[in-house]
């Protein structure tokens, strides 16, 4: 057995599946009609164990880091994009800034490990492991006791956003270089080669998706992981803002809050985090498919249905902003439809 | 030439587009990773003519009818449902309205041609042709008198809540019976046979889409329609909020409202008024692909892009609902959003 901190996630009870279903298959429309809404009202149901299941101050937390697999050549903007894209978020003026305020979710920005210093800011939180992740060509990308920190950091930061009210939890990032981690990940963890994992990433050529491959291959090669030691794989070819993001699935899970999975990273993030805890699985809504290569293949290795399929690719949890409305929609048809009986109207006549 | 009514569409000037996209491409993320959000922004964009485009009084109006092919045992649900669903429309209990009030849009429920009769409502617009269609298996549904009237009380509706300050409109129905019509237009125009036309509607088995498909041939064998003539085809197998919906589409158009299109029989109200003027495609949204077996192919001939695809197929104007919240967002990022410059986040280094 490798050492790992233990998450204690309970599988959500089944007791209350045909009451809720029944609920939904009450409603004035055709039985089934509202798709995924109705399985997304159910699971919704499940995780909250109740037939009026509400969603409450929702966030969501941006988990930022530096890799320094970047010095390899994965990606073709900068690494100090991370810091600036961080000011850009805690100036409000990203994507996940203009979304989550059109929703009313929360934001919270974690500085996981970006390679620079922050002033105090509301939406900041200091988190930080690290200044980046060593390259994974040459040595583990973290040490296992970083990698048990970050996981342990983030576990605390989701239950502090739970215990201040919030039942639902988005999960996103930015890091420079972090597809090429999350397509690691994916290798490892689902057995497939790393072609089939790595994709454009913020905009790589075809010569570059092959690099990266090759890249992948590479650090699979030299560090010679075990996928039964999930916190190993973690720290050898992850980043501080995927160790700490999973750690807040994790801790999320454990609290019972619903999960909004984003892209490619998080939901490489979640795979490593069911590694620790299959169970945290029955907390999941996957809020996209994205524009990254890998990603249909990831959703499919988690059994995953995701809402949206828009050829987003752009992280920081912008997929869980947008599909926030659908999520809360399928809240809202279980809350407020009336019933065949409750409304009059006749039902089939077959 | 066939006699119709004259509806006057312009096409929108693309003067602007080059300018619209570099906007997009400005802001503060990888070119194109806001996937169909980016070309949504666009397309509002050359509707309003404007890089700045704003969403003002969204409203969906609901357009019912009742349909004589019912008789013949076309859906599992009696056509009483029609009267009952505007009834619960008009309580508030049913899809739409809690979508709507979700998302804060004004619901407008359109009595075209139901068979029955209301006491006034706030939200209930009387403009009933008649109650209920003829059955198309032994006449036309309609006469083209009425169709006309159909279509211009339609363009008239929608050009009164856009004088009201509407610049959106999303278009739904409610009409048992009304997924055998639109096959039958979609037939027509799209030149395929029924059976890649017809669903199962509200819930068909088998045997029943079989025989759904073979009183759409029959129509059509009857009726010998001219694809050509519009309105005629429309009078000949459509039904009163068919063609009401078409015209209010038409209507809007007119008004350079951007029009957010619903699934099945939406799409074959727009492909109607499309042969009355084509420019229609200009101003629209296809908010989703619907469960309903032919919507793919219809969108495919629409040359449409749905947002959703949630496996929906229920009508009402729900998915013009559900995806309002993704087209304000492609409207908020092109207004909200960064730009690379203004954030001073480095560019790409290649």
């Amino acid at each position: 057995m490798h050492p790992h901190p233990a998450f204690n996630i309970a599988s959500v009870s089944n007791d209350i599946r045909t009451a809720l279903q029944a609920k939904i298959d009450s409603k004035t429309k055709p039985l089934g009609a509202l798709g995924q809404l109705e399985r997304a009202a159910l699971r919704i149901g499940l995780v909250q164990q109740t037939l009026s299941p509400a969603l409450n101050r929702p966030a969501v937390l941006v988990f930022a880091g530096d890799h320094g697999i970047v010095a390899e050549g994965v990606s073709p903007y900068p690494q100090a994009v991370t810091y600036q894209m961080v000011l850009n978020f805690l100036a409000g003026g990203a994507a996940i800034n203009v979304f989550a305020r059109q929703h009313g979710m929360a934001l919270r920005v974690v500085d996981a490990g970006v390679n620079g210093d922050f002033d105090p800011h509301p939406s900041l939180v200091g988190a930080k492991i690290g200044k980046g992740t060593r390259s994974f060509l040459s040595a583990p990308a973290m040490s296992r006791e970083q990698c048990q920190q970050a996981l342990e950091k983030g576990a605390a930061l989701a239950k502090a956003e739970i215990a201040a009210g919030s039942n639902v939890l988005g999960f996103g990032e930015m890091g420079i270089g972090n597809t090429t981690s999350a397509a690691a990940l994916m290798s490892i963890f689902c057995g497939l080669p790393p072609e089939q994992c790595v994709g454009r990433g913020t905009g790589l050529d075809d010569a570059g998706v092959q690099k990266k491959a090759a890249i992948v291959q590479q650090a699979l090669a030299l560090h010679g992981l075990d996928p039964s030691d999930p916190v190993g794989v973690l720290a050898a070819v992850g980043g501080f803002e995927i160790a700490m993001m999973a750690g807040a699935m994790l801790g999320a899970a454990e609290s019972k809050a619903l999960l909004l999975i984003d892209g490619f990273i998080a939901s490489a993030a979640l795979l490593t985090a069911s590694r620790l805890a299959p169970e945290i699985l029955d907390y999941c809504i996957f809020t996209h498919c994205s524009g990254e290569a890998g990603h249909t293949r990831l959703l499919n290795a988690l059994g995953a249905e995701p809402l949206l399929d828009l050829g987003m690719r752009l992280g920081e949890g912008t997929g869980t902003a947008i599909a926030y409305p659908l999520v809360q929609s399928s809240v809202n048809f279980l809350n407020e439809m009336a019933s065949f009986e409750s409304a009059g109207v006749s039902e089939r006549e077959d």
